[in-house]
């Protein structure tokens, strides 16, 4: 998140960031140009780099590229070097320090049996035991990338054949994880014991596929076939699927966040569909905490769905009272003094025709570290609006994520050090208020939340962990590397 | 727009394309970067390539680059280079052919007085005659650029000082200009007698500024002072500003384009709220042509505006149907056939839970050449829309643009070759209505279109021409240059 | 010159500079694949920047590239965009400023009857008096090159053809070109009146070349038919050579460094074989100055070919004492401080077991700041040395030259500012002997210099320069430009 | 040598290549300055990509690029994160395939006890069987490397400390290897028992310095201490030098080639004098094949040194008779059939003017595939030679070289398939003689060649190989990967 913190007039630094979409397909000619249309629908879930590995019956190829898919993968000459009916993509949100494309999945090794390919969403929480393990048996490490650790378990594991090394590779890791893996022979994908993150089946006339989420099979209008469960492992070979679960079972902890704020509004994840949702998650609100007021304006765009619902619900006019501009360049200006003080807003604008003397119910996703809120009050303030009554689509988000997401730390999570009243002051708003955890996961079609045994994963908002988390328990919070930085 | 037609998934080829905007400011610590952020807020007005010329008080610095300015303008080492407290910017959509950065603006001359550069939106429809005649006066023409012949018309002036120069540059041109033009001790912001295109001037704590669109205001919180009138001439010195009248008196003929598409919702220009207009066009909209159905659903993001005030006017739902992805690629794969043949949605996604089985008014823009509408029609249908009734925000788009607006030829826009009944037909909607003239017009705030003296530039719907078209009027239609392509 | 004092390691910026070479070629499939052959032949004669301009019975076509001749010209991709069977193309030592490929030749202009390029060796010493003038009438200058000056003046001209045109501008320069241009019908090739700069006439097969140097016609098999004569206009087209003398004659001064140190050995220019003159200077020198030593050692590699001649004139023997290094990067290290004091030897070393304990003969072509010929000396002492005498192939080199070389300043001369007895101080040598004024012009087959009309331009060892130096006697040494810097 | 063959005017494609070049410092300021000025004398040893790891007390960086040290390696930026008073770096000839910089050294390893980074000159003679091995442990390959291979060797030993670990890993390898390594408070250097590659020690104001030749301390004013011995390891630390001698004593077998073409003339090596070796050779190939001849004319600049000693041993004049263009790009020209035709001149030209009627004695460093020797003597006889005599500086190239040096497979050596009355026709020369190996071995010092145990190693000449040849005597010759290529 650091790196964003440095660029100080970017609102985005302010929102959680899932770090990872996934796709494969196997046997499909033009694999790998399928597979950078599905990772351009997954481009949300990761806009940094992007990785594909194809498989042509002889011999893997793989790119990787800094940069959206739409620049870097789309040349026909990249595309001839991905030859092959079966591929395997991966796109993610951030390449941290200078280490460049090392991190860049997927990662591939050559076994003694041959080549394996393995792109991952979420987080393993007990990387860095098994990585110190993994180098006193002589294993040579090339980054700190918890992927990188399934592929020495699996080489290192004494079981025959791949899916047993994989499974063996499996069993010794907590943590969320989606996976897609690519061998001479297999396509597989799984998912962890708690299906965190989300990892949908499709089908393309007859080539099975695999995804982060639905938007991704509609691209190429491929049927969506179910979503994998959680604990599946599926292999897909010339002779079709089959099914595994080699975990205990265990009760599905689905991220409610990826309903909130990750997916797309257009897939359909875990059997909801995320624009419905969010609109449900307004109407709640809109019934949980209604205000006097002229219109409501959403935050565009992660605030629209649910201003919508929060609009249809308290029967106020919808109005596009902020605008967004779309052109968002990779860097921006150092400011010097003289234009910080300007109050520059490179990327909303209010329309103060629209706004003036009118009292506003602002609707956003949720609030992280609120600066970009701040921003967005001041911006409808200014441009003269009588009333700001922010109406926030989450709960207050209170602790770091462990399992793929990109959170700050929690001292840095407004939530975590404000009440409600103290960030409604923070904020200069008239009225704050959250949706309940109970009306979040009615908006989810749940009756309540099961606080026995939740139904979601929501440790954001409630500190409650589905998992250990080795890594973070122990002293040595993160292992050092001898290595500062490579470019290379 | 041939190069359009190559991304054979581009939706974005079926719009009308504004062809620049243009920034300047005076007197300002930091121009440069601040021109920058202006040209950031009117980069929906050009995407392909940008300019910036400072004054230091001594020397000009210039720079140029293809690209989007957050990406090329923001880089410390670049704006380091463009010292001064005067500058004026551009930004462009197109750079035509191979010629690269040579037509990218402002363009700079060394006259004999000192440096001269100027930034022009709009275009000058007796360029080429003008052109021969100066090739016949020994002029050296670097391009087929008609800021270009304004430039070396200022050249050979006679005139003395700078702004009669300029003034007597003028007076030879036909057609629709916005210029911003920076010498040694001047700033110049100007719009042709019939005000085509849009100019409006700024404040910045004491520093006069001028742009395209008031939003290049708000971003750096400029204050609006008023909009440049018709023919008018501003200079900007130390001394303050002075306005000059050098045309004849003629009555304003502001594009009416601009409110249905070109200008960004948030900008007020000629008096008018771009957001407020496209949503009072929905509701004349609705009241023309009132249907049954469930929903309205926008064409993301360009018909959202309208949809929003036909859902108002029409009590219905305004509801996502159809979800946007807003990273898209420069260039796109050459799809092989058994990729065409998926129907792939690069940029649009229905989505099918929330339309299936819904009656469906989908509410747009314009219509151009009629490819985007049937895909993203086709798109609904297949999500299962039990109806579908387009609406369009605008009257049908008969004749090209000659005022610095991109327009596919007469014969490729869809309502110049079909009725209303053949382009619902093509379009397989249940319905198809678009505003009338007169709704448009009592949109903006008018009672009605003045037959005699129209209140704005409509001849995309009207061929009704303001100027004289003298280098279409010719024999001799393209001026044919020697010079094909230059890589430098 | 100045950019190369910043490169510390650098003994290149201790040479006189021979700024451009030129080629032409008319009527033969793939001309811009043998304009690059033949540019690569004369890389010596410029290297920082190239230039083709090709025309394929219709278009002319551009390519101007910043780098060497074999890195940037020979893509397939560049050399298809330069369609045609005549081309000409122009490779030159150093692009000043921040100009970037403005200044890159050859220039293009499209002229009322057509296109028209022009290479240019040489250097204009009326240019900036012309500029002005041209400015007055309304001429857009876009650089400050003398080369633009000469395609303004025939855009300007009243005469009909181009021929005409091209002679009444040439008419107005004084100064020394050695040119090739190319029109829609014809290909030139001509010289200055004194015929100061090298150009010679080829033929490959039937089809006409101009080059700088008989290398060029070497390197594809041309056969060498004449030297351009000084004066002399020819002009080729379908039908044919037509020679034309359009200026008064004067006898010819030919640049007399082209044979010490510009052109390349194996070149055969105004009738003498570079390599021949060469060996020939280092007999005359060995004859004129003897000295008692061991071995004849050359400073690599210009001051090989006479270090063999006066090796063979001595009856000693000649030995590779100095290693050149010839991997020499385009950036070098900004040395610490602790790095400057070791004394790095980056582009020469001495080989100890050859030298130690020796006396030796240090053979180079000429002396100009003396700061290379200082650390050679030092590097041959390190190595053992028992005595070091200096012989030089030039006599001393005492003031700038005008004519299209890059000569540092006159006092940054070593021998403007010190005798020789002073130099041979200077540079710690045991003896330090030029050829004299006499040797020289007897090496080039002349019986002596005839000091009333003296056979060559021989104005940096005598101050007796063959024109006028406009531009210099004026007051306004440097035209003033208001442009600093374009990055385009 | 493939990608040579493809450059078709390229006559560098007809020499061995030598892979590597090595270098290490410990103990002094600027040290990655210092090892990027050693490497860039070590240019000639490989120029296609480099790689420098700096160790600042605490954390080790690495940069590896693509291109010459002195294009990628003296930006200030890349220096500047080479931080640290240790360094090692290693330039290489030739990437393979599409693998980019993975196999760009020093490689580095997180180790258990810390990191570790070699760099190896040389190649390893059964490292594809250690390879498989390794693999079945567990051990995951990142390329085809062999000096990955001694890495992950490291990282698998049982012993403790480094030095016992390095060494248990050496004690498994056949073939030829020159090592420069660093881990966190040792330099190492070390040489294979046979010494077949170089490796000096030096001293640079009390820190000590490993590099292949002596040159590489000259360009710093290093002082020369002695070669590393045959056997060697040499560990640096701040307590200072200790040797090691891990391996049982064997006879050197020092690579007599280094002296014929690798090594630089001013450098010496294993206690020879590169410069004067070659002149001696060109004595005693005068003295066992004299000529009746005009001059001698080196091929340049390789046969250079044996020209001059043919010269003085023959008492006929040295001539440049061919020029050599020092410039060559790094692609060229694909040529068309039309240029094919015209027999390129790229690389060399003859200066016919020196040699037209004359009996011309060739002098060349050693025939390889013969393709450039044919096209110099073509264009010697071109320039109008009337008799050409070739005289090679090294015996016939009969095999291929496994210690890691670029040749062509045995069939493609001219000397393989040709004797030498078929090779002097093949050439078209009027004479062909090669030095015969005793007169190459009385040229390096010897008195003639122990057949029984031969004080070098000439296998390129005689077969006679000094290791077993483990990978190329198994059935699978070369290692499949199943990763073909990896743009990243």
């Amino acid at each position: 998140m650091a790196d964003h913190d440095e660029t100080p007039f970017d609102g985005d630094g302010d929102k959680l960031r899932e770090e990872c979409g996934v796709f494969g397909i196997f046997g499909r000619q033009d694999a790998a140009a399928i597979t950078t249309l599905g990772l351009h629908a997954l481009q949300h879930r990761g806009q940094e780099a992007a990785g594909i590995v194809s498989f042509d019956g002889k011999q893997f190829h793989v790119e990787r590229h800094i940069g959206q898919i739409g620049d870097t993968f789309t040349k026909q000459s990249v595309l001839d070097r991905l030859d092959g009916s079966r591929a395997i993509g991966h796109t993610r949100y951030s390449t941290t320090g200078g280490s460049g494309l090392r991190n860049v999945q997927p990662l591939f090794a050559e076994l003694s049996e041959g080549g394996f390919a393995v792109a991952h969403n979420g987080n393993i929480t007990n990387a860095m035991i098994i990585q110190r393990d993994l180098q006193k048996k002589g294993a040579i490490l090339t980054s700190t990338s918890d992927t990188e650790t399934i592929l020495h378990l699996v080489a290192f594991s004494q079981e025959k054949d791949i899916v047993s090394r994989f499974t063996d590779a499996l069993r010794q890791l907590q943590g969320a994880y989606s996976l897609v893996a690519l061998s001479s022979k297999k396509l597989i994908g799984c998912r962890d014991p708690l299906g965190i993150r989300p990892l949908v089946l499709g089908d393309l006339d007859g080539s099975y596929i695999f995804a982060s989420e639905t938007c991704a099979l509609d691209i190429i209008g491929a049927r969506f076939v179910r979503d994998v469960k959680p604990g599946e492992l599926i292999v897909i070979t010339d002779s079709g699927l089959k099914s595994h679960f080699p975990f205990e079972k265990s009760p599905s902890r689905f991220c409610i966040f990826e309903y909130v704020y990750f997916a797309r509004p257009d897939s359909t994840v875990e059997g909801g569909n995320v624009y419905e949702i969010r609109k449900r998650i307004g109407l709640e609100l809109a019934a949980e905490s209604p205000v006097d007021a002229d219109m409501v304006v959403p935050v565009p765009d992660s605030g629209t769905p649910a201003a919508i619902g929060f609009a249809q619900g308290a029967n106020l006019p919808f109005e596009l009272g902020i605008i967004r501009n779309h052109y968002v360049g990779r860097t921006f200006i150092q400011p010097t003094d003289s234009i910080r003080h300007m109050g520059v807003k490179l990327k909303h604008n209010a329309n103060r025709r629209t706004i003036e003397g009118k009292r506003i119910v602002l609707v956003d996703d949720s609030i992280v570290r609120g600066t970009t809120s701040q921003k967005i009050v001041q911006l409808v303030r200014e441009a003269g609006a009588a009333e700001v009554h922010m109406r926030v689509a989450s709960p207050p988000t209170r602790s770091s994520c462990f399992y793929g997401v990109d959170t700050p730390e929690t001292g840095k999570l407004l939530a975590s050090r404000m009440s409600v009243e103290e960030m409604a002051e923070f904020l200069r708003v008239d009225s704050l208020e959250f949706i309940s955890i109970g009306g979040l996961y009615r908006a989810t079609g749940e009756t309540e939340r099961n606080d026995e045994k939740p139904q979601f994963c929501d440790a954001c908002f409630t500190c409650d962990y589905p998992t250990t988390l080795a890594d973070r328990d122990g002293t040595d919070k993160v292992r050092t590397l001898s290595l500062l930085a490579a470019n290379s």
